[in-house]
Parts: C-alpha cells; sequence; structure tokens
C-alpha cells in the first residue's frame, strides 16, 4: 500500500495519482469528460453540486463515486455543522438521498453513503471526515491486493483486453482492471493491452488508452466492433474489466459492452477476469436480473459535442450497463483474493473466509 | 424492378432513391460523409477523382463502389475519346488500375472494373456507358430480388438487427440487408428494426436511421457495445447484414463489428443472414481467411471532426472489416435465391443452377 493517511482530516492527498483530493476540507475532482485533453480540477463545497457532479460523469467509475459520495456526505456535514452537533441529522440526510439518487447501478455508491450514514451517530464533522478518507484510503489499499491477486493469474507475455476505465480514475488510485495489469506490467507478465473505446463515453479512448499509454505499457485503442477480429486475430488470453455490481450468484454488472466481451472471449477460448473491491459486491441481490440498469439520454449516442450524428428524430437507446452472468466469467479478483469459476457457493464462502 | 433505362447513353436516373447518377456524361454522387445534415451532389467528370471519392467515402457500400467504378471507366474513356476510337486504351486501362486501387476488400469494385475492361473491346464511349448503366441498373433490379428471398425466410412481428449501412445508399437503390428489411416492413413482418452506430464512421447512426427513419420503420439505433444487451432483452430474432466479399466456402467479409454480432447470434439463438448481390462472390478465393482487409487511417478512431478524442500519442488499430464463417451464417440471399446453412457444395449449386 503505497497511500498515505495525513495527520489530520481536513486534507487527505494520496501518494500516488488519484483523481479525488480533500483538500482543506474541500473536495477536488479531476474533471473526467474532458480529460485527456485537459487536466481540470474543480472545486466542490456541497453534496448538491457533488450529487450533480457524480451525474453529469465529472467523476465516473463505481469506487471513485463511492469516494466522491462520502466526501460529499462531509461537505453536507460541514454546511450544517450546527445541526450536526445538536444531533439533529434532517438535512444531512436529504443530501445523502441528494447523492444516492445521482447514479442507480454502482452499488459502491449505496455501499460508501451507508457507511457515512453509520457514522453520523457521533455528530461529529472529524469522525465524518475520518470516515471519507478512510473509504478514500482503503481502496487504494484494496486496489494493490486486487492488482496483485490478478496478476497471479496471468501467464507470461499475457495479451489482455480491457474495457471501459476501470484504472485509476475510477477508483482512489491504481484501479481495479488497470489495477491488476499495472501489475502483472511490473512482473513483465504484459506483452500487449488492448483497450475499447466503449462508446458513447469513450472512457476506453479518452481514459484507458491515455493511462496506460503515459505508463509506457504497450496499448492499442480499438473500436467495440474490432474486438471479435482482435481476439481472434491476436490471440488476447484475458478480458479483464472492472464492474458496478456483483450479485449472489456471481453475475457482474459493468460498462455496456462487457457482456459482448464475455462472449466473444468464450467463443474464443479467451478468458474473462473481473477485478472489484467487496464494496461493489451486493449479495442482498440473488441475481443479476434484478440490477437496476441506468438509461441514460439518447443524445450521449446521437450527438458528439456540438455535432449532430443521427438526425434529431432518430430513437436511440443509451443503457449505460449491461449484466454478465456468472457462467462466462472465468475468475472473480477482489482484495481479499481470487474466485475462480464463481457461483453463488463460492462468493459466500470468499466472504465469510 | 422499378428502375427505368433512359433511352440514351447519355443520362441515367432510377425512377427510385440512388446515391449515384449519370446526368448528361456526368457522375453525381451524394455526399455520404456529410448525410444526413447535408444533402449534396458532388460532379465528377475524370476518373482519378472518382478513385479519390471511392477512397474517401464519399460514395461506400460494396455494390455502390462497383456502379461508381464502372462510371469512373466511361469518364476516362470521355476524356481518352480519341485514343478510345483508335483502339488505343493504355490511359484508359491507367485510370483503371487507379480505380481498383482506391480500396481493396469489397469485390465487386473489381467485378464492375473486369466488366468494363471487357467492354474496351468496341472502342466505343457508348459501349461503355451502356455497360455501366446495365450494372448499375441491374444492382437496383437484384436488391429487390435480394429483398423479396431475404423476407420470405422472416417471421411476422420479426425484430431485426442490421449493422452498418447495407441500405440504398450502399447500392444502386433500394439497398441489400435494407432491401430485405423495407420488403419484409411492406409485408408488414417487420416490428422493429435495431441499428447498430458503427463506429469509426457510424454509417448505422448517420445512413441506416435515416433510411428507415424516413419510410417510417420503427428503427432503434444502438451502440455496438450495447448489441448483445439489445438481442437478450428484446429477443432479436435475425441479425440482417450485406457484404464486401464471399468466398467460396461462405464466409463474408463485411463492416468490422458484423462478426461479433454472428457470434452473439448464435450465443442468443438469433439467426444470421448475409444480403448480397452475386457480384458480391469471390469464388476464386477458398477461404475468408484470405480476404485483404483494409486498414483504414487510426485517426478515424482517435479523432471526430475536429476533435481529439485519445491523445495522439495512443494507437488505434482500424481494420475496415473483418470476416464470419459461414458457421456463423444461417442464410446466404442472393438474386438467385436462399442459400441456407451456407457452404461450399451449397454456393456452388446456387451459381451453377
Amino acid at each position: 500500500m503505497s497511500s498515505t493517511q495525513s495527520n489530520h482530516t481536513h486534507t487527505f492527498q494520496p501518494s500516488e495519482f488519484s483523481p479525488i483530493r480533500w483538500t482543506n476540507h474541500t473536495l477536488e475532482l479531476l474533471d473526467q469528460r474532458i480529460l485527456p485533453l485537459a487536466s481540470e480540477w474543480l472545486t466542490f463545497t456541497d453534496a448538491v453540486s457533488v450529487a450533480a457532479a457524480i451525474r453529469e460523469m465529472i467523476v465516473r467509475g463505481a469506487p471513485a463515486i463511492g469516494i466522491t459520495a462520502a466526501y460529499g456526505v462531509v461537505l453536507s456535514a460541514l454546511q450544517h455543522r450546527s445541526s450536526l452537533e445538536q444531533g439533529d441529522h434532517q438535512a444531512i440526510l436529504a443530501d445523502i438521498q441528494t447523492l444516492a439518487d445521482s447514479r442507480p447501478t454502482a452499488i459502491n455508491l449505496f455501499w460508501a453513503l451507508d457507511k457515512m450514514k453509520a457514522a453520523l451517530a457521533k455528530n461529529s464533522i472529524e469522525t465524518l471526515a475520518q470516515q471519507a478518507i478512510q473509504i478514500h484510503q482503503q481502496d487504494i489499499m484494496f486496489c494493490h491486493q486486487i492488482g496483485e491477486h490478478g496478476a497471479s493469474l496471468l501467464p507470461v507475455q499475457s495479451r489482455v483486453y480491457t474495457h471501459c476505465n476501470a484504472g485509476a480514475l475510477a477508483t482512489g488510485g491504481h484501479g481495479t482492471a488497470l489495477g491488476v495489469i499495472r501489475t502483472a506490467f511490473k512482473q513483465n507478465k504484459i506483452e500487449h493491452v488492448y483497450a475499447g473505446e466503449t462508446r458513447p463515453w469513450l472512457q476506453g479512448a479518452r481514459l484507458t488508452s491515455w493511462e496506460l499509454t503515459q505508463e509506457n505499457i504497450p496499448t492499442t485503442l480499438v473500436t467495440e466492433g474490432a474486438a471479435g477480429h482482435t481476439m481472434k486475430t491476436n490471440e488476447v488470453d484475458w478480458v479483464i474489466v472492472g464492474a458496478d455490481r456483483i450479485t449472489a450468484d456471481g453475475s457482474a454488472a459493468n460498462k455496456i459492452g462487457t457482456y459482448n466481451l464475455a462472449i466473444l472471449a468464450k467463443y474464443h477460448g479467451c478468458k474473462v477476469m473481473v477485478a472489484a473491491p467487496s464494496s461493489t459486491f451486493d449479495l442482498s441481490i440473488q441475481s443479476g436480473a434484478d440490477i437496476p440498469i441506468e438509461q441514460r439520454p439518447p443524445e450521449e449516442v446521437t450527438r458528439y459535442k456540438e455535432h449532430q450524428i443521427a438526425p434529431s428524430e432518430v430513437v436511440a437507446t443509451n443503457p449505460s450497463f449491461d449484466v454478465t452472468p456468472a457462467e462466462l466469467i472465468d475468475a472473480i479478483v477482489t482484495e481479499r483474493g481470487v474466485i475462480l469459476a464463481p457461483n453463488k457457493e463460492k462468493l459466500k464462502a470468499h466472504f465469510e473466509a
């Protein structure tokens, strides 16, 4: 673990790259809508703006959303400090609800907000800030552990394929899927990474190919249509992705297109790894079919910035996630270790161990 | 068949929509790079400019490229009329080579140029123009026949999924895959069409969803990442696509992403139809592995118009086509009829019949 805890709760600056900073009781987020062409940090001092930042994808990625929301609760508490100190949580709970309503699929959001709700009982800003920092710090530590566990599964000269961005930018730092790739690269196990561009938000093109190229990890950007062709012609060994919610049966909701990749992988004899911290698991849901799937605005598909692509009268669908059933997943990797050929019993055992 | 032959060879205007017009010995192409936001016809009077128009995708779609190249040869003959009349074909043959070099994958281009080369023997502009018009006219007729044969395979209330644009815009008129959908819609067999957006050129978003929406055929535009999710949640019956080259074993090269769809279709119990005229078949090639696959510039992936998407140091791959093996294809439909579960013997029989 390479992050360091500051000796107070006004500021937390991880020692490695993180898209989230907590500085003098102020939240700073790297604006991921304009990355990598511009690197602009936005400052937040209230929970409602933080909820909007999550909804508008200034910050994205399941773990990063959870961390951000936790800091949002601290900002709410700072705004309502006198009520909090009198044990009146009403205004803060309303802000927590606003944060919870920002996006529906990633369970890490609700997990983090539940932790913050529990910490409310102490009626203390310091306790809340400590809890948020701990969530942030722990996420980085877990990503490094996921990296080690995931890398242990990869053969030397691995050709891997990733989707969307499950990197440092999607987490407190280091990344889940990219955490595995980063750790494996340090172990000289990575021959090449193929990064799917990930329409419509192009997180693969904008974020993943940028993160990997910056670290000189050999990477090729691929349109999603070219995934099958790439797996076949380049003999990809592993598809490695993150997750937004994993259910009791081992089904994983992740960025739309993951389900395609898992089916294509199965056809090509390529393996599928889902890398996620325990905060991504929702064991209260039995099956992937019950995960709520966010539908985002169709304009994200029919427009690019100021350009209309399809005529405005065209109907577009824009589901943000899909669900990959456990039978298409070869390994789920958490900070605790590896679950091979996941199923309900193995998941239960993994978390009871 | 709904196109009419003019009584001279200076002009051919099909009676239905075509992206190609032959007017007073001048070629006009609808600029498909800017459709559907603007409808601009460009005029061509020499073969070298026609070759550039094909390369730059002002016109695209295997049958449309073949027709365009044929008219390009007539333009060359008009430029070199006196040589032609003296039986000197050298300059025209050089232009034919330039046209042949414009794009490598669609066999219709070479098929049409071979026909034009054979017609050179008469040393007559009129013969060449007649041949080009006949190629254009016949393509429209074949698309209507493909439409009838393909529609006969569809059940009522069909939910179909198409990719790229194999529509009127990709042919002389009516379309191959969209010809099947148009004919089936007239027969009240189409409940819904899902159109894949088709990165990086977005032909599905720009052209197919526009063609279908204009005719009030219920259509939803889908990112390629959402293909598996769409097949599963909407119980798609048939994937219907065109082709750029079909080999002796029944493998089909088509727009990148087709191979993905065929694998996803197989997983979901959805059927796959490839609709193409006989000019798309290359029985001289035994296997799909031998089809040359065009690699287009990476900037088509890393940029959108004036916007940089991925940083310029990122490497992108941009194969324009992939190959779907015959075992993933349920039916190949030509103007001659239907080949179910295609293989080498059935293809041979189909064309010998």
